[in-house]
């Protein structure tokens, strides 16, 4: 199967390539970067010299909608919604790691992004956490890949939503990511020497990640889920740690959040739950597609406290990515995503 | 004057020597470590070659009782009330920087850190956070040196505490630290290689400063002030970020909080408010004695977000100690503790 | 094929089982860690959880010899050398990743690591660098893996001493290495506060691994190779860069030197040359087997320079013991090995 | 006296700013950054606040001229000659940071950075080192401040050197520095996640720092000082260490290097000779003016070894600047430089 990976010169565009390159099903087709048009892959990213010969081209729908089977967009926000109206129209199954198709309500969309060109696709795209949405993905021609915090995050919290274990307001999560999760365009703010030996909140209560977390933990429930989003900038490259914070329904236990978190992820591939007392570190799932879990009940506060940990590029991006096309196109849903975690 | 520092060898007590060696006030005349002792301070701490000739003893608390107007201690709790009490016996001045005389209650003492052998002294020993007890302190012979997030944590909450625009219960405080707070004797769990490039939560909901908080804030308001206290480890070697979530009072708006912080701390040489919608960063402080806070209403959700950014080993600790020796002694508050921020 | 890991909690040890869990030849049958007997593998590297359901148990040479086909020994040096001299009584083949088997004479092994138990070994033993010893690998029962330093540094020069193209003496190889290279047990110097952004030589012209190189080289010359060897710690978990100066001999050419790396490494899987100018980066070959090479002749002091870069962990321990394995067992050379490097 | 910054936006304009607000001497009464124009100090650099009440300015020379007696140009070179032309014309003494007034040689000068608009004041430029040129600094109106990779390798080297010890070919200098020197201008190659957990040589062989160390050394000899010189990036915020190797002359031992340096530098402020077998540390002269000295001869290669270590943005930039303007204007050398190395 051939593919095609629009915007491949960023992070998550790297990620792309260096998962699917050792992907038993797929040959990678076409690659595209504006910013390095015509230059060789391994110029770009060395680390794929003697692995992969190809050459970044600039963007051309017709181009991609003739030469590939699968397409990934990983374009920003905002430049990914036409591209992918044009690709879908041709028939291609698309994966967009954008926000373009995230949110249902375009209204809720512009109010945090901007103007949206094409918002009939939205009904028809389905959000790619195949944890939840896994047989809809089985039959979507559009997928939209969720952000790296709604990730790690809903993964947190939807067992407790669906069981009505906790409260659906008054949640906080105070969010950690490294640094990768801004992207790789030079700017002041992800400078190393503005990063390093530094930790900072950002965006506090305002960053555009939490409509979408409230509106998939919503749909769980049926009723209003409303979320207090910190996050946090950590002097990392890769790694998300989601510590979220809810008010636990009477007679919750950590042992009956436990059992909760085990029958609803039980035979998940991609979802460790850590024994009692435990709690994730993002160096255990470094360069992996694992979403790590632990969970506790503090009795003297009422609070439940579950704190999730992806790598942001991985489980949060481009891995998730993957494991939707494998879904898509009837792979088995772990192909390619058997990396072990990188430690130290 | 002469000064002590027993247990000089550990990071508070190299940051100590730091800070008084440029003290104009100060003769560092009496330096301890078990492990080093009969070292030259510069083979221990190479950084101050040429500027401090010294020699690292092992204790003798006739010694020092005997060679030193003002002592530090800045041995691990437990090890150190038995020195304090010798020298409170004799007559000196003590700053205590371990947790032996932080709280107040022996049995809450006993539950968290083990037998207290001197508990009559608890009631005697005042705690050392200026902005809360500085008449206090004025008269003191013993001060307890708060911890680094005790330190990070009530001075952000107790504007709101006092003012009663907070419920006393309910209160998340999610805090990050660097790795110096973990001390410098090795182990397994401060290695480079198991930190580098990680992000975990420790201890959660169960860490022995929160009864610290929970005391202090508590005194401030005659109510029992509830927190869940949620620390995490983060690869820098300095600094703690202190996020604080409490439920507002009815009618308080980020306007009036910031108003509360200002009448509070406004004549504070060492707190510094930033400006509304804007949050510190740990290297804003790093190396200086400073508290950074930013404080916000979030109308959504009814919570308050404090958050509060210390060098730890300084306002967390040798900072916060030098000042408390400066008060005690009727030195200028600020004196030795000048230090712009190192950054980046 | 079963597999055994005599001391598998150290980071070699950690890193052989991150590679072998997914060799599709082998069965990780035994690992042994005196430090964590009895502990479940994910309990000390939680980062296997779901992956590799294993004890860590007590060394038995007779138990390893029994259920075993194949054994790592990943011990410090001294350690190594009796459970080694074991397992090849008992026909076994034995890949040993301490520096026990590296050198050839007995008493220059005396003099940098201390008394040796089984001299007689020494000379069965070959030296597991497959680019220099592949078939003397492919009949050997006892294969010594090349040290971290020796690896990087013995690539870098081996097709420029070979082709005598630069003089044997006067050579200068200052090396850099990320932490991991120091192990995982707790000493000061590994502390993250004692390294974290700091940087520093050490054992300046006096490292164990200097002979080992020294070794190597003369015996692929004929003439007594000498080197000055100068190592740096560098703040990183992984990575070695081998920064290597020669003096050429007259006539040498960028060019010309850059043929004789395409000839002596065109075809080998694990060997990157760069293109002319420029020069490698530790994170393009992290977490792979990977050793990137660049080359330069300087007009101006009559100097080439080659500089190397592999990741400590793989290429130069545990990646380089599988590639031994595979050789000694008729396996594919590169299975297993497919990581690609893991940037950012 | 009135000081003025030009281009103080960047990393060494906030070190000036840092190290001169609290000099007992000066007041900072003009700071300028066309970036920033027109924002408060604290705005750019919060790590101000409360410490200093000042707005950028868009660069003006007849105001500079006009408001202030000293000057620090901290600009890009090419962008710094005219504005020093002028100032110098108004009879203002000028501290020069960047690269536009070190070399003697107007050819050399055009052939590593572009065409010089004022090759006339090239000869009236004193170079300063003040361990070399203290006497002409007194007198000077124009220093040119050394760059931070000359002031490591010069003062590691010239010792030896002036003393006719070592060839004065055949040197090589194996650099490593942070990443503040490369600047605070967004750039792919100076984002933290393209340099975290990396490690790389760059300029090699060809970088413009090291004509600046050859003219400086051959003035010491009489004789051409050729040097190979090779720069590696380290993922660390400040910090320069270089590694100098050179050929000694018969007959020299570690000793008589040793006292040599001892001889040279015995009474200088800033140099501090570590004792034999030891080598310094970029973390222990963090944030201070130190330069930090080790020497060994290794016997079996003849080759000399110096390592100095410096905090490029301090003795190898702003307090080297200040310690200059303190010659210049007869205060105490070490006025305002007192502080202690930051570790850790």
């Amino acid at each position: 199967m051939k593919i095609g990976i629009i915007g491949a010169s960023g992070y998550t565009g790297q990620e792309l390539l260096r998962i699917l390159v050792r992907h038993p099903k797929v040959e990678i087709a076409y690659a595209t970067s504006e910013r390095f048009a015509g230059s060789a892959l391994d110029e770009v990213f060395p680390s794929f010299k003697g692995i992969l010969d190809l050459q970044f081209r600039k963007l051309s729908a017709p181009n991609i909608a003739r030469d590939v089977d699968v397409i990934f967009t990983a374009l920003p926000h905002g430049q990914s919604m036409d591209v992918v109206a044009e690709c879908i129209k041709k028939g291609k199954k698309v994966v967009d790691l954008s926000a373009d198709f995230r949110l249902k309500d375009a209204a809720l969309y512009e109010r945090w992004y901007g103007k949206h060109s094409c918002p009939n696709l939205l009904s028809e795209a389905v959000y790619g956490l195949p944890e939840i949405y896994r047989d809809e993905i089985t039959r979507a021609q559009l997928v939209a890949n969720p952000g790296c915090y709604p990730t790690a995050t809903i993964l947190a919290l939807a067992p407790l939503v669906e069981g009505g274990m906790i409260a659906p307001t008054g949640i906080i999560v105070d969010a950690k990511s490294g640094v990768s999760g801004a992207g790789r365009s030079p700017s002041m703010t992800n400078l190393f020497g503005e990063v390093a030996e530094g930790l900072k909140a950002y965006s506090v209560a305002n960053h555009r990640h939490c409509p979408e977390m409230e509106q998939e933990l919503s749909l769980r429930t049926g009723k209003g889920v409303h979320i207090l989003f910190v996050p946090h900038l950590i002097p990392i490259n890769r790694g998300i740690l989601s510590t979220c914070y809810a008010s636990a329904n009477e007679a919750l236990s950590t042992a009956k959040a436990s059992e909760a978190f085990q029958r609803r992820y039980g035979t998940e591939p991609f979802i460790r739950l850590l024994p009692s007392g435990a709690f994730p570190s993002t160096r255990e799932v470094r360069g992996s597609n694992y979403c790590d879990l632990g969970v506790m009940v503090d009795d003297g506060s009422g609070q439940v406290i579950v704190i999730s940990a992806i790598d942001n590029l991985v489980k949060g991006a481009s891995g998730q990515a993957v494991q939707n096309m494998n879904i898509m196109c009837g792979f088995p849903e772990a192909m390619g995503l058997e990396q072990i975690p990188l430690a130290p």
